[in-house]
């Protein structure tokens, strides 16, 4: 085990940590609450954001930019959106520093006070609404299909590493539609875009579901929802993507002119995934080594790390290990030739496990002879012996093979634990000693769903989708229930 | 002429903002002097992002991420950069608001006043230098070789669409050296690929230069440039790369220690190109008509647009100018076909000569029967019959002429702008009648830089590298000087 590492049995929330610090991801920054993304992390961010840009530009979407100030009347059109995200935002109120006349460095200039204060943008729909009013008048300009890569800040008080930091770095879709219909086809093919790219790139099992009304998102008619399950039992919201009915159109007096030359109010969706899908993957996969990244997703897929002792036999191992870095290269395989004199081979293999890099093959001068190198795999661990013929082939084939088996095993694990409550007793044991999604009977109102959160500290996670029509009783109150929901403790 | 455009002749001002507002390359916004880019825009920069970045990498940099924000103290640790910075920035007082209890939405929260004030990041140096601290303990740490691709906020009084707004998208490189010569030959390395970025893709010839004492970066030692040309005979500077010494090193106790165990202050540089550079384009290139995109970094590089009446014909068309689709798709040439009913061919027409895309394909069904297809090339306007076979080939080569084209054409513009003087009259005449870049003496005192701004409103736009040693008279002190400098009114 690292000595570097804190184990998951020790204390899981120092394992993370752990985790991201010495795995090279992310770093805490002089400000409150903001984190550094080192490179290594913002190279697997890069990883995810250009095979998610990809997915919305093949499903027909264009990136733009809004300004990342929003004017603070602008927050209160929305009368939810405004309850929702007032509470936890930057605000800017001057536009100069001046020197202290007293000499103590710089202070803000009370003369340079703005009229009207700017909010850092906690989420965009209220700038981007105002600006579609110009962009949106006739059935022509619809469908709207725009989404912004940016930085936003939500004020939290309690910050973690990935999970929940005041700046994090996100995409935002916010799209306009001439019917409801559509808009809300365009919420679920985004929600099944996320819920693809989750199990297909990042080997996060995730289920797709509807919130409840208290945990929708301000201003929305319906958010839709991947969750995902952790190691230590707890849910993670992994994505979301709001139908948000005419209220932003609204708002904003945003209609546009139909077929019948008619004037109706503009339907819109909005849907977001962030960094925090790193705290996702790492927490979903990882062990007490270190990280353990999905190939299709890796920065750094393969390692070759040679075995050898002075210039000679370096220079020797020096060749065919290019050689081999070379065909992986042609094959589009990321690859690095480690043969960096500063550090020992033992020291490089736990370097490139802390870090995830899912293939390593060593390489020493009896393997030259024999014609073979040693390849390990991150996931399992596991060694073996392979011939150099056709390595490059059989390389390809195990990255494919430790990308399914990731997702395997984290939908093993997913599935082992979600299980079904019919008692109250049932469903604080299951969440107290097993942990994971419980479903369960629930009265549908939102008071019940206070009250469960408060004796167990576990929300409703979602509806989910295609839930089969089941009554039954309230877990808590034992009221009529029209089907199960998924409750968790959650991130 | 296109009627929605002003002429260059009748109004250049307002000739640039019609391109950038009628080209769909970004709008205003509700926050002052902050713009919103749009689609076509934002794909325009996604080009110009894209290859920066390769190139970045090739020459072995990494991309990061560092927080928005920058706590007021750390400004005030490097004096000349405070000075430079202190008076137009965005200044965070507060971290929520409440509902106005008199009921006018939402107030300020007096409770939530942030300890220190933090600042909006002008620029990323102290922020980044403040980490570096803890990233960089020994020579092996070094070079540390970062860029960062962000939006900064300049609180600018006169802002324009792209070329000065409150709030832009720009890379800001961060490297750490152990030794001057080190760090001098990095800031060199990248204004070499800024001019080689804007001469090889933006078609925009460049002087490379060094800037004087009054317009070098607050906290430089020296600042390199690259500065163009536009059409008006103004000067822009088009992007920086400063050798910054152990400024922030010693601002923020930098040190490592090297081979021989001694502490040494770190060496520094950054460097930096932002949205500006699509205005730089705009300007270098564009015509009456609208705008001139250099096929390598269009977003759009070819456009076929079918000539027909009724559905029939329309289908004769589809199949054939699909079929040219495919094989230029196949080329990698970034292509659309737009058989849109709603608009006819001469609305097309025009519409994409003012987004400016470099080759049009018109089609029709005299040109079916005669296996032609009528090519014109947005940069001369020229029109031409081409046969289809090996159309592809021909129109990548095609494409290739007209990014050359661009580029000498502007090159030849900007040669012929570079001229002589020899005498304050002539200085003067030069700049007032011809404009352009004007090459004189001067004798190297800041307030003679400054009392020729004052009288002629030109400035010092850089000393050229590899300037002819010649030594003369400054054109307005008379004393002496070794070198003439290029003055230029600028943007």
């Amino acid at each position: 085990m690292s000595k570097e590492i804190t184990s998951r049995s020790q204390d899981y929330a120092q394992w993370y940590n752990d985790l991201v610090l010495k795995g090279d991801l992310a770093d805490y920054s002089a400000v409150r609450g903001c984190m550094v993304i080192k490179p290594y992390g913002f190279a697997l961010w890069e990883k995810m954001r250009d095979q998610l840009d990809r997915m919305f530009k093949d499903t027909g979407h264009v990136n733009a930019y809004f300004p990342l100030f929003i004017p603070k009347s602008f927050l209160s059109k929305e009368a939810a959106h405004v309850e929702g995200f007032a509470k936890e935002c930057a605000v800017v109120t001057h536009y100069r520093l001046k020197n202290d006349p007293n000499g103590g460095g710089v202070i803000v200039d009370p003369e340079a006070k703005l009229d009207e204060e700017l909010i850092v943008r906690p989420t965009s729909e209220t700038i981007i609404w105002n600006t579609y009013k110009t962009w949106i008048q006739s059935y022509r300009d619809l469908p709207l299909l725009v989404n912004q890569w940016a930085n936003v800040v939500r004020w939290e008080m309690r910050t973690r590493l990935f999970l929940r930091t005041a700046e994090f770095l996100w995409q935002e879709g916010h799209t306009a539609h001439a019917t409801a219909e559509e808009a809300i086809a365009e919420t679920i093919q985004m929600l099944n875009v996320y819920a693809d790219f989750a199990e297909q790139y990042m080997a996060v099992p995730v289920i797709k579901g509807v919130k409840t009304e208290s945990e929708r998102f301000a201003g929305a008619v319906d958010t839709y929802c991947i969750e995902a399950l952790m190691q230590d039992g707890k849910a993670l919201q992994s994505g979301t993507s709001h139908f948000l009915g005419q209220n932003f159109a609204k708002a904003f007096d945003v209609k546009f002119s139909d077929k019948e030359n008619k004037l109706e109010y503009v339907w819109a969706t909005s849907w977001g995934v962030s960094t925090r899908l790193i705290g996702a993957l790492i927490m979903a996969h990882s062990d007490d080594e270190g990280l353990i990244l999905p190939p299709r997703i890796a920065p750094l897929q393969v390692v070759i790390v040679p075995i050898y002792k002075g210039d000679e036999q370096k220079a020797q191992l020096d060749e065919k290990a290019s050689s081999i870095a070379n065909d992986l290269k042609k094959a589009r395989v990321i690859v690095k030739y480690d043969n960096n004199d500063n550090n020992r081979p033992g020291w490089k293999f736990a370097e490139y496990e802390k870090k995830g890099v899912p293939v390593r093959i060593a390489i020493g001068l009896r393997d030259l002879q024999n014609n073979v190198v040693e390849v390990a795999r991150r996931d399992t661990r596991e060694k073996k012996s392979y011939s150099m013929d056709g390595l490059t082939e059989k390389i390809k084939d195990l990255l494919e093979d430790i990308q399914q088996n990731m997702f395997n095993k984290a939908k093993t694990y997913r599935d082992a634990h979600i299980s079904n409550a019919n008692t109250w007793d049932e469903f604080v044991r299951l969440l107290e000693e097993k942990g994971g999604f419980v479903s369960a009977h629930w009265d549908g109102t939102k008071e019940t769903e206070a009250a469960i959160k408060e004796k167990t500290k576990a929300t409703i996670r979602c509806i989910p989708l295609h839930n089969p029509q089941e009554t039954g009783k309230c877990i808590l109150t034992g009221n009529p229930s029209k089907e199960r929901v998924l409750f968790a403790q959650a991130y």
